[in-house]
Formats: C-alpha cells, sequence, structure tokens
C-alpha cells in the first residue's frame, strides 16, 4: 500500500478552504483548530457557492484580495478572498499564493452534510477533490447541521484527531476524505467509522411560481432518499451516532463494466449529413 | 452483471443535454443523429457552461424558456433553454418537462476534450452523470477540439454506434459512460475501444494582468500531463487513433484506502474553544 509522502518540515503548510464563503463559522473554526499543527493559509470564495460541485472558472477573470480576519481578542490571521469556485481557490493558492504545495489541505467545516452522493455537487469536497488530484493530502469537513449558528464543538474535536492523524500518516495515493460529522453532542458521538458512499438519490421537488412579471420560474428542492442498506456506509454511520470517514478516489473508471462492453458491436458505420440540412 | 432495464417501448424517449449552450453546433449535431432512434427532448443550458463540473443551483430561480430550433429545411424541433448548470437541465428535464424519466440521456456533443481526470471539471458529463445517479441509462460525448466550426462528420457515426447499442443492451448500473473522440476523418479512426481513466492532472498557469483600475486579476490557464502510460486508458486510446469509450461510477469509495485508514488512532477529545475566542 503506497502512501503520499508524509510532510518532511516539522512545521507543515496546511492550507484551508471551504464553499461557505470566508465569513462563514466552519471556516473560522477550522483555521482555530489547524492553525495549532502548522503554518496555516487560507484561500476561500469572497460569497457562498454551496452547490457548486468541481466547477472551475474559465473565461473570466480570477480575482484574490487580502483580507484580515481577527480569530480571537488576541491573534488575527491575513486571508485570501477569491471571487472563483472552492476549486478555483485551492489552484490559485498552489499556484499564485504559496507558489508550492503545502503538506495537507483541509476543507470545511461545511454547514450541511456532503455524505452519499452529495460528494458529486458539494464545492467543499471539490475542493479537497483537487488537492488530492494535484497529489496533496486532502481532507473535507461537513457538520450534518444548515445552521450558520451551528455547534462545532464536535467538530472541532473530529478535526483535531483526523489533521494528527494525517500529518503523521499521510493519506493513501489519489484518495481524498469526506468527513461527516452528525449533529450531537460530543459526548453522544459512538466514535468515528471508516465508512463506504451509499448509494442513494436527491428526490427533486420544484416548487413552480410566477414572478411579478408573469413568468414561471421554479425553485429546486427535494429531499435525499438512501437505497443502500449495508451498516458499513456513510449513512449508516450519521444516522447511528458515529462520525463517517469516507475515503474516495480520483480514478472513477467502472471497471466492473467493462467485459460487459467489450461484448457491444462496435463497428462504426458514417451518419450522412441530412440531404436538407441548413 | 446486472444491467438498467432496456428500454420497454418501441420508441424510446432520448433527453439531450449538453454544457457548451442550446446554440452550439455539437448539440444541434446530437439532436440530429438520436432523433432516428426515438422521441427528442432537448433541455440545454441558455449559455455556455464549460467547466461547471457537477454544480446545481441552489438559492437562485431556475427558468425555463421554450425555444424553436430549425434542423433542417423541413424539420424543426421545439426545445427547453435553461438558466441553469447541465445538472440542473437534467433535473428540470426530468422533474418538469417529461415529468417521467427518459430511457436514455445522451449529453453533448463537447466542443473539446473530456478524457482522464476531465470528467470532475466537465458540464457534459456532470449532466450525463445526474442522469446516472437518477437511474437512468447516460452517455456523454465530446470531440477532442474546440473549434466551434469543428468537423462532426466522424463523432455522429460513433454517436450513431453507440446509442443504438445502448438502445439495445442498456447500460451497466451506476456506470455512465465518457466517450471521447479524436479530432480524425472518419476514415482515420482505427476503431472504438472500452478503456480506464487515465491518471493524470493539469499544470496551472496563471496569467496575471493588471485591470484598467490597477487591480491584479488573473487568467486561469494550463496544460493536461498524463501521469499514466497504460496501453489501456482513455488517454492512449485517443492519443492513437481511437474513440474512447470510458465507463465511470457513481459509487467513488477508495476500497483500497479503508483497512490503512482503520490503522488510525481514531480516539476523539475535546479542543477547548481558545479562552479568548471572539
Amino acid at each position: 500500500m503506497s502512501a503520499q509522502a508524509p510532510a518532511k518540515s516539522k512545521t507543515p503548510d496546511i492550507l484551508v478552504v471551504n464553499d461557505d464563503g470566508i465569513t462563514a463559522p466552519g471556516i473560522r473554526n477550522l483555521i482555530e483548530v489547524v492553525r495549532h499543527f502548522g503554518n496555516v493559509t487560507v484561500v476561500a470564495p469572497d460569497k457562498p457557492q454551496s452547490g457548486m460541485g468541481h466547477a472551475i472558472t474559465v473565461g473570466k477573470p480570477l480575482r484574490l484580495d487580502k483580507v484580515h480576519l481577527q480569530i480571537d481578542t488576541t491573534h488575527s490571521l491575513e486571508l485570501w478572498a477569491c471571487n472563483g469556485t472552492p476549486a478555483d481557490c485551492v489552484k490559485l493558492a498552489t499556484g499564485v499564493v504559496l507558489k508550492h504545495k503545502p503538506d495537507l489541505i483541509v476543507s470545511g467545516i461545511n454547514h450541511g452534510s456532503n455524505s452519499s452522493i452529495s460528494i458529486f455537487y458539494s464545492g467543499t469536497m471539490s475542493a479537497a477533490m483537487e488537492g488530492t488530484i494535484e497529489g496533496i493530502p486532502s481532507i473535507g469537513f461537513s457538520l450534518c447541521d444548515y445552521k450558520m449558528d451551528a455547534d462545532f464543538t464536535a467538530s472541532r474535536a473530529v478535526v483535531h484527531t483526523l489533521v494528527a492523524q494525517a500529518l503523521e500518516h499521510s493519506l493513501p495515493v489519489n484518495t481524498v476524505l469526506n468527513v461527516n460529522i452528525p449533529k450531537l453532542p460530543l459526548g453522544e458521538i459512538k466514535g468515528i467509522k471508516i465508512t463506504r458512499q451509499s448509494i442513494g438519490r436527491y428526490v427533486e421537488e420544484f416548487d413552480k411560481r410566477v414572478d411579478p412579471y408573469g413568468r414561471d420560474y421554479y425553485w429546486l428542492s427535494g429531499h435525499y432518499v438512501n437505497e443502500d442498506h449495508g451498516e458499513d456506509t456513510d449513512e449508516w454511520a450519521l444516522t447511528n451516532g458515529y462520525v463517517s470517514v469516507c475515503p474516495a478516489q480520483i480514478d472513477i473508471t467502472s471497471h466492473y463494466a467493462m467485459p460487459v462492453l467489450n461484448q457491444w458491436n462496435l463497428q462504426m458505420q458514417a451518419v450522412a449529413p441530412l440531404a436538407n440540412s441548413l
């Protein structure tokens, strides 16, 4: 089992990103914990970017602005606010701000779950995956509580435990950690479980309305349906009072599909353009 | 090997989406081919959405507008233009326009490659993956030519072959097809290969400029570096004159990482809030 090289320097460089934007309580809690482990650089979106998935900004210029965050009464930190997506923040952090790869990237703490299929929609996780694509050990943290005034006490303990372990052992190659924390007091959390991604999906409900000008518009809403009842999944862990640590990979080849597809008839024949094509 | 249920009706319902927007030549070529296989519904972004990854629109209203596309001198089609992302288009298509699941979703034909790691950045592929998440057989098509006036002759033959096979056999469950077509005349394409995702990454180069107001801004650019020299990958196929059909899965658990992570010390301890926290 090969692993990415552990941090060599005694004081590791840690990059902090998120998708709820630079002013969210979640990132402040994350910064507060990881700054005890190393030199912290923060590059985060200047506004909330939830649901941005792995979007990157092409065709528009990117901006980086230095802002000042008062951590507590005696400490402050200079941060970089970016007008781009969470994945852009990682690219700009390594390419422009740091000009080298940090030893660890932590993303979050997201206000809301990113378990199961939500990994694909999540800006928090796409920032972490971008780090993994660039060969940097990366972890995304999410608390299953959408409220802005959520209690991050348990989350802080989870971050502390996992960052310590990630800096000591590094991470398996091409693997990102999707960490989800149940909405429970620390004392009621049963422990941390290594899990697999639950198979599920969102059932969409579109709320159709009419604007003051008579035009229809739609609000996307919906609820998650778990179709996977295994007791080794991220959803099972969260429902049963555990923190879920689900390792995800960036090689998503469906190897089991290959022999099936190799039985298809893959002979090509020209398809003539329509005779009366415009 | 279980497969998704093949289309039952004699005339399958086919949903067409893309990320280059409803006016792109790629989607017009895709429509022209698939309309010979079934009832076609088109829901596509009203503007280019390249690089949108699996972004979805939360917190903003979505719009759907009926537009008219003249396919050739005698045929026209009513399409739906959407102000959202490619993934939004699929959600709106199944939830609002069709109000049922189509038999097949085809996305593209993208102007530009989506092989290897680009699957994560690609709006084309995220629309197809959204279909797969919803349990609908889905295929994304990309031509390795960014030009708007690219030659889609070979791509049309590829679409014809693969749509015929997908409607006949359906697709393995939870698997999406990432089809990339080399920029070659049909006669020079050696065939269609089932491939695995090449491991590679983009090396970013940020072009730093100063705007007329004296503020810095950055253009994201870069080039792909292939770090995988296997002869069974999508990159190898494309470089060697083959169409690549790479099956990708929506369960991206890194199973090989689980025993490694289970050796970590996962005991949690409370991390006290800073005494002088604001």
